[in-house]
């Protein structure tokens, strides 16, 4: 049996609490959050401390807490030698303390508070510095999903940027599709399938192959109807933009 | 019965044959396409003409062919006072010739030859010039599709620029997230969980809500990494756009 600690009371440190639970190989023994709180409904708090003193010896220390705090609790963890990982996409294994031996386990999704999670399906990057730390996080990784990557601290960063422009921006067009709805009357709704394709396609194709619409098929007349329907700057400029860029990728076809 | 004659060989007249295929209440009798060729591989050559005067009498004509012939064709059908249907997201209805009844039968879907299409969840946008022929057109589109919306040509314009954005630019978003991993040797697949969660968190709530990352957080520290990150001006000013765009849109809430 591997025996956890986890430390955090966010989205992802719950979500990964549940999905511990059912496991047999693999057991969380204690929780720790400031606040010293339970971090799930059938939680006691016997199991929960607010103070890093009192931490229990375990086999694996998850830090699933904000970016901002990990090299400090990293820092004040009162032992060395065993091994500690954090969940962030974006903070380099080695910004940790090295008395420990360190690592990273980070489950690559987007969490939400009330959103249940199936971590069966969900990507795990992990990284350590030790080979059989390595092969530890593997095993309890494995446990949770069926997909799990040996990713070094570089390659994280690179799949952070991406996931911004897949994730975040990508959020940020569908707000832009819902005020442009929302303006003219006319439900959000409608486009809902459209989008579930949009995605479910390049998991099918490469994007590159997928492309179409006014910018790739240099469509002026169509270009120039919908900067005129648009009635605000930083969305004309934003069409324009990615017009722009897309005809700049794909000019070579045009 | 409702008759109808199908006039296309695109994707779209493809999928709409094979949808129809099945129906008991519709029937198409008939396809025309330049080549005369059957679209579907159980089609007989006799039920398919490639001449517009050889068009039999039918309840329902759709225009299933590209934008740029809808208003030509239009004018060439050699009968006058049916109900003809365009299957288009950007022409307006009146740009038909009006000798015949005009309407729109637009299913809002991306559609590619290879992948199968399931029509019972794809939002069909219906407009027609008369109440008589909107009811036939709401009766068929309804034995494909539970969801069925009365869009005017104006509507149906504003959710051709919203598609743009969702469809089109969320499309080219993911190729730039691909090219970032294809450049560092990560692969993308990594990220396709992220992108189907994405696509399905605004079905549940408000993009405006599950908008997160460095741009609404105005962590300027990871949005330099990510731009020095970017080894291509286009990313990188694509980038830096669309971060500015997010902290205008919800500024107020910094």
């Amino acid at each position: 049996m591997i025996t956890i600690v986890l430390l955090g009371a966010g989205n992802v440190a719950k979500h990964l609490y549940e999905a511990f639970l059912p496991l047999n190989l693999v057991k969380v023994i204690q929780c720790y959050n400031r606040k010293g709180i339970p971090i799930h409904e059938n939680q006691e708090e016997v199991f929960v401390t607010d103070n890093l003193q009192n931490l229990k010896k375990a086999d694996l220390y998850i830090l699933a807490i904000s970016d901002d705090a990990i090299v400090e609790v990293s820092d004040q963890l009162p032992f060395q030698n065993r091994l500690v990982v954090h969940t962030s996409g974006s903070v380099p294994m080695k910004f940790m303390n090295d008395k420990n031996i360190r690592g990273v386990f980070y489950p690559l999704q987007t969490f939400s508070a009330t959103k249940e999670v199936d971590f069966t399906s969900i990507p795990f990057c992990i990284e350590s510095e030790e080979e059989n730390e390595l092969m530890l996080l593997k095993n309890v990784a494995s446990q949770l999903s069926k997909k799990v990557y040996e990713i070094s601290s570089d390659q994280r960063n690179i799949l952070h940027v991406a996931a911004v422009f897949v994730n975040n921006f990508t959020n940020y067009l569908f707000s832009l599709g819902n005020d442009i709805c929302k303006e003219n009357d006319v439900p959000f709704e409608i486009l809902h399938p459209l989008i579930q394709e949009t995605a479910n396609k390049i998991t099918e194709m490469n994007p590159d192959n997928a492309q179409t619409g006014p910018g790739i098929r240099n469509d002026i007349q169509t270009i120039n109807r919908h900067l005129k329907l648009l009635n605000n700057d930083s969305q004309k400029q934003l069409y324009t933009a990615l017009t722009e860029a897309i005809q700049i990728k794909y000019g070579k076809k045009l």
